[in-house]
């Protein structure tokens, strides 16, 4: 547990995915497999806070974010959704936009590296928070929907118009997010939005192997990466090479960087601790 | 007509190039074939005003750039540009400089989304308007240069080394800037400069259709879109993802995204309002 | 020589590397074949030093970087620089990784363009003095790898985590610097991290031919391309829409332009002088 938490408990139970730690994998399974884990208030409300309480938990290296069944996430629920909003006042409307923004905030500015197991679609916020992950495994009949302007809104939703043209280029960012169409895993892996593309039996153990690699080697040297390269794509040239050599210079200082020339000095293998 | 638009008429002839509003669409047709629509100062100016009335109109949901005969536009004319250039004073030569980069910056601000339909050459001056718009449709003959290191000049002409960086990245950029060599339509769809590559015979077909397709749609959704992904390419992460929440909840007021729920609900196809 | 130089006389001799300049074309050979070109702390400083004076000596229109024997650089040398870190203190780390951090910044800066002939493994801080040159020319048997994790360090080392993103995407630079592992040279090739792959035979021959053009080409305007490039990551559209509107008019005035307008009247081949 982070030495820097006071008052505030850990959440129990979270009721809107399942979640598992196991040997510093962190595992999110989005279980409404009957509606491809669309999304529900609840759920995002859930994932916020989970992204928010994880790093604090000292138990996990690594999140993997899967889905039950035969799909990922297929967004937005239409009914417990979207109905919903048809509803509400620009206030709520808004709080609603905000809270979903702050899911891929979360898991961007996340110090775990964050794998996303993609077995079937990834269609609207499903496919975003797919986006705002580290690493897209891929089974070879996953695909991608960023269909927002399908039903009727921006295809800039939760960080995509951001996120898309860092992954794939303007040109086919522009493409994805103005159409919506479907991107099949072959496309996918083309252009730089698949990690890795497997056969849909081996993704859960491809994706277990990362987890397991992930959680087993120097914590502290992914982490930091995965952070600055979330920083860095909003600094400028010169101020991220001096945020760079700090950071260097500080794992100069850690338990792991001291193992590896130990290691390599005594002709063995380095034991990783991730500090 | 937009409402808010007071003294100003809109210009009735375009004379420097062919200029055509049907049924939502807006089609330029450059159309000096003789000089593969080689452009003049003329053309220029009138590009730039002509996108700076295009959304006061409100007849128009979406801009085709053609280019009439063999090229799409071989670029700046080295007799009619180059040879007068060679006679102006620094003053003239920026107010020059700057009225062709006011062009790329009003494709990148408008509103509308904007196809390229690029059936021969785009080179020179010719090949940033097609990179600054939306869609590049690429016939299979067709081809991109950024010569313009090629007649002396710097390959950042236009907002070239701007954009095209973000497009194919920086690697690719700095070679196709740098050299200014010829770009065929295989390697433009294979790094990302060209949204899809046709048989030539379909090129008007491909982009009559796309042009169809994006002015019976969702508009408002379309565009929103379009100008989020020009101006997040120079936001930090958490602006970015606050101007989308807050342009979302807007949305989520709009007759489009009710029509979607309804029609949802009835089990029929959206009729899309634009609005 | 440059104009704009007073007190400082030019290093007589560079020991740590091998340095030559002809015919405009200046090469730095790395000089360490027996541990694959291992980088010391003395060949960091010499590569800081001589791109800090290169642009000042008036005789060189573009760098070649290369490296003996069997590969290209394969980064700090264990020995001589990761066991000498395990003796220093944050301030001494902190020099050490901010030198290492000004090689790259100044690799970014020099005006004049960069070619890495890659015949062999680039790695941790070789790979980043190639990621950081303008053409990665690599022998088909050649390879990167930023295996900074490896060691026990972040994959953000000498801007790396700034620069990778914006040639390969976000998603494949997570996984490269993440991961560390090798990328062959027909992966760095369809990622757009290789500008061309060569049959090993013909990469000496390929080098010195692109840096042939480069050096007696139009110099003024590849150099401004080059120099705007960099600048250009961190400016918004509308300033780097001004910046190339200022700079291209400039190059109106430069002899080369006026040289191309000339031969073109005459139809003759145009004689650049570099100016």
């Amino acid at each position: 547990m982070s030495p820097f938490r006071a008052s505030p408990g850990f959440t129990e139970k979270w009721e809107h995915f399942g979640f598992d730690v196991t040997d510093g994998v962190a595992t999110v399974t989005l279980n409404r497999p009957e509606k491809l884990n669309a999304l529900t208030f609840d759920v995002y409300a859930d994932l916020r806070d989970l992204l928010a309480e994880l790093p604090h938990r000292g138990d996990a290296r690594v999140l993997v974010l899967r889905g039950e069944g035969r799909g990922f996430c297929s967004g937005g629920d239409v009914e417990e959704i979207i109905g919903e909003l048809q509803r509400m006042e620009p206030a709520q409307l808004l709080e609603f936009t905000r809270m979903t923004g702050a899911v891929v905030k979360a898991l961007r500015e996340c110090p775990l590296p964050v794998i996303a197991a993609i077995n079937g679609i990834a269609a609207g916020a499903g496919s975003v928070i797919a986006l705002a992950s580290d690493f897209r495994l891929m089974a070879r009949s996953a695909s991608f929907a960023f269909l927002f302007t399908k039903v009727g809104l921006a295809g800039a939703d939760m960080g995509s118009a951001y996120l898309l043209p860092r992954l794939v280029g303007l040109g086919r960012a522009t493409e994805l997010l103005i159409l919506g169409d479907k991107v099949d895993a072959d496309r996918a892996d083309r252009i730089g939005l698949a990690t890795q593309v497997v056969d849909d039996e081996d993704l859960a153990a491809t994706a277990t192997a990362l987890a397991r690699r992930l959680a087993d080697g120097p914590a502290l040297a992914y982490s930091t990466t995965k952070v600055l390269l979330t920083r860095e794509l909003d600094m400028d040239l010169g101020s991220a090479i001096e945020l760079e050599a700090i950071t260097q210079a500080l794992l100069m200082k850690s338990a792991d960087h001291a193992e590896f020339y130990a290691a390599w000095s005594a002709g063995r293998r380095p034991v990783w601790t991730g500090r």
